[in-house]
């Protein structure tokens, strides 16, 4: 099953630790990529501890997505190689997180992301990430749009340790 | 921080759970509680693996939301109760998942809801389900709708273990 979370709201990459859980609960092997993340972020320590295969692939900084670096094309080829090469090795579940972006800010060639999708045989793919592309939605067998409705930092609160990261 | 998930598509209970292992890598301490809900799924036992405090309220079969029994009633009201002496003790979040269905399916009176999110203080509250009621929404300090674009169970196809479940 091919899944794939977008949306401008909070609970994408979230949702994707939570089915990494699930998975983990069944027994079942997890490898999980992170596009353009390298920030601490609460859940990856828990995610390591109970034996989801994380690899992140980014810098500290945020990355410019209108005019975005070689090193972060470096990075997101490289992370989409990591992808190829665990498919192969059949696991459960692969999770691309924030992989939509880096389509869409040209990180990576979506026509990279289609063919590895397309050879996901047995193995569940969750890809996540705001602005996914419409191919990619289309090749999906469950998208769920997150929705921003209301979001704290429109009235100027800050992230919270825990919480948002 | 109150926190609202809603909508009719997959990721709410998803990214609740993601939610709970993001505050416990931080060591955080974490009440999860699940209204209308005791079905096995993936995610307990690894959520109690981490130190989260799980406590489920529902039978095995689903709740009739048109005509819930009395004993679906019960357990919502203790599933609130316990919410409500959880809160005393002032854990950095509390996850009522669910609640949103439980109060539109009249298992719970709205009232208790609003009057235990309002004592929140410090204590993030995050609240789940879809039918979330708009006086809910308007507490809340962030909203997702998480919403289907599209689903597998539309193609006929049935839930995965370790996935849906």
């Amino acid at each position: 099953m091919i899944l794939l979370y977008t949306g401008n709201g909070k609970g994408k990459t979230t949702s994707a630790v939570g089915t990494a859980i699930r998975a983990r609960g069944r027994g079942k092997r997890v490898v999980f990529i992170q596009f353009m993340k390298a920030r601490d972020s609460g859940e990856i320590k828990p995610l390591k501890e109970l034996g989801v295969e994380v690899y992140r692939f980014g810098r500290k900084e945020l990355v410019n997505l209108k005019n975005p670096s070689e090193e972060d094309k470096t990075l997101a080829k490289n992370a989409l190689d990591l992808a190829r090469k665990k498919l192969k090795e059949n696991p459960f579940l692969i999770i691309l997180d924030e992989v939509n972006v880096a389509v869409t800010a040209g990180l990576v060639d979506i026509k990279d992301v289609i063919s590895l999708v397309k050879k996901a045989g047995d193995t569940h793919i969750l890809l996540t990430g705001r602005y996914a592309p419409k191919e990619l939605i289309e090749l999906a067998d469950l998208v769920t749009e997150m929705k921003e409705i209301k979001h704290p930092f429109q009235k100027g609160l800050l992230a919270v340790e825990g919480i948002d990261y």
